[in-house]
């Protein structure tokens, strides 16, 4: 089954206490696209300049990601700046540059509009929205957003809110948007307005899963060299919501699979800049690491 | 099978977001040694100022717990006295009043030095070693510690680590001991100083046990309401080494559920201030929370 995804397309330039790597290629749509690409067919819209490479473009081409809605504009690509401490949990942004993504209007080929699976990636709830009204009956809808918009544009957001099934955010995102410090009683509040599902990213901490009656709560592994944490969340949206468009089964257990497919996906991801691990990963390691997913979380009955 | 704890047994004053509670019933020992009554035999070995009230030994024999080593001596009990934000995760100590704890000098009563099963809640590592060199090889020793011994006395608490199975600390702490920012790596280099397990606690994020070949990250129950931190470490020590000497099954399957055993501690005492949600608990909801973490962490093999 086939994917939309909506996002960015970016030139990255990251520092860590480990390295660091300038303009490689970013972006949330890129890296969703490239995770989700290992277990179904994604279609890409977002926009680039006229400095984005013939490379990267042959990258994404050789993942079999539809680019059709990948559009080329005149200017400048969007530029993202950050650096991250030792803790990794938190980036600091130097620079953004949005560039030609500053008027990004999101028109959807008509070979798209009838993907069964539609992943918004961060970006304006409103242009979230003028995604949705363009695609016909998607089986699944998935949305992320941040903390920008949700102090910015909370009514757009809660709108746009009504017509997801899935939305993904963070713990701090969740206790914001919810205007409640509990976790739990914030997350419940959420699904009161739409989603059926909401999966809070806690980074080294793993990932929730709150759904009316069930809470899935799946670890992160911890990891000997994490070198890059940009990408992470889109990865794991990446392998989540791939697992589900190759399986296109959205019971519980089924879900759960999923959630940790996006853990495995985002694990590898961390353990080198940009897109590097991704680039050379294969299915028999995705495989081992669900393995070893099981091994750390699994206990007995009593 | 017998388990010795020795540390603090004191009266507590908090302030929460959801309420404030007056010298209440407090200490490691006393959280450790009232979790872990709902498993095995404990003993305790702290001391007390001739302040402390009957109905406070009356609740601790209630539990069966063994007071031979509790010393009542002259002067006041020691006093704590911190509050919480709305995040929880971390206290601010208002006020320390060591009163009879600053000369405590731990003296092990003749019956208690073939404890099967040792506790060292977190007292100055030297005293620590005192302990255990009162009692006669016991099948597992564990011991907490915290950043205030780390950063005073690290000779001591390496000097103490060699004698210890089980060494139970936070991520920071972790982080702090082995001087090294990355968990994974900081773990292994712990368990090199002697330790055969680190059970790293993590609050609202889980346990992450380590051993040599086997990591075992355990999940928090999402709480709608998380009244009151306080003693949840020790409680979750409580629950698993009580686990662990009600079976005497020292096996990493064991192991695991005893960790799951003392998430479900922790996760009932934050439920009130002081013990109150312990003096309250049954058996059969201790079975019933187990099996809800279950629910929260299963997932299937692909």
């Amino acid at each position: 089954m086939s994917i939309l995804v909506v996002g960015s397309v970016a030139l990255d330039s990251v520092r860590t206490p480990f390295g660091s790597a300038e303009e490689v290629l970013g972006g949330s749509a890129t890296y969703f696209a490239t995770a989700a690409s290992f277990f179904a067919d994604v279609r890409v819209v977002a926009v680039v300049g006229e400095d984005f490479s013939e490379e990267h473009l042959a990258f994404l081409k050789s993942r079999s990601i539809d680019l059709e809605g990948l559009r080329r504009v005149p200017g400048r690509t969007f530029r993202w700046a950050g650096e991250y401490g030792y803790d990794l949990n938190d980036a600091r942004t130097l620079e953004t540059q949005l560039n030609v993504f500053a008027d990004f209007l999101p028109e959807i080929p008509q070979a798209y509009t009838e993907s069964e699976l539609v992943f918004l990636a961060n970006i304006d709830p409103d242009l979230q929205r003028q995604v949705l009204r363009q695609v016909y009956s998607p089986r699944l809808v998935a949305a992320d957003t941040m903390n920008f918009w949700i102090d910015r544009k909370p009514d757009a957001l809660r709108q746009m809110l009504r017509s997801v099934d899935v939305l993904l955010i963070n713990d701090a995102e969740t206790r914001q948007l919810a205007k409640e410090p509990n976790l739990a009683r914030a997350a419940r509040k959420i699904l009161g307005w739409g989603p059926t599902s909401l999966v809070i990213k806690r980074g080294e901490h793993g990932a929730l899963m709150v759904r009316e009656n069930d809470w899935f709560a799946a670890p992160a592994l911890p990891l000997d060299s994490v070198f890059d944490p940009t990408g992470a969340g889109d990865c794991f949206a990446g392998g989540f919501i791939g697992y589900l468009a190759n399986t296109m089964n959205f019971q519980e257990t089924n879900i759960r699979k999923a959630i940790v497919m996006g853990s495995v996906m985002a694990s590898f991801n961390v353990e080198a800049f940009s897109l590097d691990r991704l680039r050379r990963l294969t299915y028999p390691e995705i495989e081992a690491r669900y393995k070893a997913f099981r091994r750390l979380a699994h206990f007995d009955d009593l």
